[in-house]
């Protein structure tokens, strides 16, 4: 690597608390050590992440959704990803792109670079649990603004521990965080999970897109949604309204399925909504009857863990040709 | 992890020293944390491994070819993979197998998982560079022949130091693993290295599979073999008996290129033999006249970072549909 280049160091599309978070408080690391790191995001912010960057003050990092448009003096431009490793997910242009550096928590995407790197996945609840662990490995210095965020994000992915896909280290790390932030985990947490579950004021489709992730799959061109809620009531009586706008999106961006976890965190279980082919995928995957465009998963509230996993075991018994 | 399921730790086909010993080596630090840990291997061992085991007095371990053929009371077996990322390097069946880890130092091969994992990856010269870090992060005592397997790889892969991959940190753990190990790393090195640059007992067939390794380039299937050698003279003059040999495995195997490295390790250059299509590809990719089916590479030693990078990027305008 060269250091005298920008790197940029960039989230997934659609980008959630972890991508925006992770993406900036990685990029202080880099800077702690010398490295022209710029934090980057893939898309707008969600309500939830806005209160998380207001709460600690600060400003949130440039938009970057093509590599074409970002500068590098005419050579390749150069990428850490945070938070995905699917090109899919990923910016545009980033098969263009010199990626340096991977930290994750997803399963392997698919994704071929021409060079070697730095990976770094671990099957944790979080991308900002990695980075944290990083900074205490590293012996560097936390700042209070950056361990706010970086707690946000754990409490954003794992559900304030919840989460199947929690873990010890998840919750050790966020407790060291919270301590350096100075704010109360729990009561912080609900705050922060609050800001993200108030469904009121979205159209359907800012729900169909909402923490919206692409998949391939066996061939399948497929999005799963996920939005998290504390009462699901009030946004499952829109069910009609929101499977016509899944309808228009599979239609207008040739998908061949759109998925949507409708996830109660108080309850700790998911309504799967799903409209699009092959209907049997979702009938093996979860072993349930899918008349009525829904099913019902208690317990479930990953998609990671609990939803991809499944499909893609699912997805091999009907290939696309 | 189901920590009472059996684990099998696998490096590539025609597997390399670091292969063979990264796999044992793991192997003995994951049952020093607990894990039901088997070292097993893809293939057979060339002279300079067998040199290595031999010298640290280390049995091979045991043979799995074939995931199918591995035991685990009918569930999915457990891999962890060393060395390698890429489907087309990786024992057979690998689609039905769990993945838990990779821990590796080359450049993303395009796997897919369905779950979460653990993954490794560093722009390192050697696997086992990274497994020596491991121990000593995690404060594991390396018993003796172990050290002396992991220091083989090191010395292996980066041809004493010399290869451009090598870093600071394969020389800094070679170092501490040659004084646990007991050795004189120079003079235990060059041994090492004669015993794998003995070619005059090969034949041109052996010659074509040495070191070998797959790969899918914009579609194109290739093969690039690698043979170590203190002098190229003799080797030099079986050219024409080498190329009749790779023309009738690509032939046999479908593959639409063969190239071979003969790596002067004394001299720190390369001398490339191909057959197949595209040439332009290759002549694309190194700049060079390819009339003579063999290019000359000074200071060219690392398929890695010397070849596949730059065959990657030219194979990319030569697209095969």
């Amino acid at each position: 690597m060269d250091n005298q280049d920008i790197v940029y160091i960039t989230g997934h599309k659609n980008p959630d608390t972890d991508s925006i978070c992770s993406s900036l408080s990685y990029a202080n690391l880099k800077r702690a050590q010398g490295i022209d790191a710029v934090a980057s995001r893939a898309g707008e912010l969600n309500p939830e992440t806005e209160f998380a960057l207001n709460y600690f003050g600060v400003e949130k990092q440039q938009l970057l959704t093509d590599v074409h448009t970002a500068e590098n003096d005419g050579k390749r431009v150069q990428l850490i990803l945070v938070d995905h490793n699917e090109n899919m997910q990923a910016v545009d242009g980033i098969e263009d792109a010199h990626i340096l550096e991977i930290i994750d928590h997803h399963r392997l995407g698919g994704m071929q670079t021409a060079e070697p790197l730095f990976v770094r996945i671990m099957p944790v609840g979080c991308t900002s649990t990695i980075i944290g662990s990083m900074y205490f490995e590293q012996k560097v210095d936390i700042p209070k603004k950056f361990a706010g965020l970086m707690l946000s994000a754990i409490i954003s992915d794992t559900v304030l521990f919840k989460s199947p896909t929690c873990t010890d280290l998840d919750k050790e790390i966020a407790q060291k965080l919270a301590k350096i932030a100075g704010v109360d985990l729990h009561e912080y947490g609900i705050d922060l999970l609050k800001a993200g579950s108030n469904v009121d004021d979205m159209t359907a489709e800012e729900i169909v897109k909402n923490d919206l992730k692409e998949f391939q799959l066996s061939g399948h061109k497929i999005i799963v949604s996920q939005t998290s809620v504390m009462d699901s009531a009030a946004i499952l009586q829109r069910k009609d309204e929101i499977l016509k706008s899944m309808r228009q999106i599979c239609k207008k961006e040739n998908y061949d399925m759109s998925l949507i976890m409708i996830t109660n965190i108080i309850e700790e279980a998911t309504n799967l909504l799903f409209f699009g082919e092959p209907t049997e995928m979702v009938q093996d995957a979860f072993n349930k009857d899918t008349a009525d465009n829904m099913i019902f998963l208690p317990g479930v509230m990953s998609r990671k863990k609990q939803i991809i996993p499944q499909l893609t075991q699912a997805a091999k018994k009907y290939p696309k040709d």
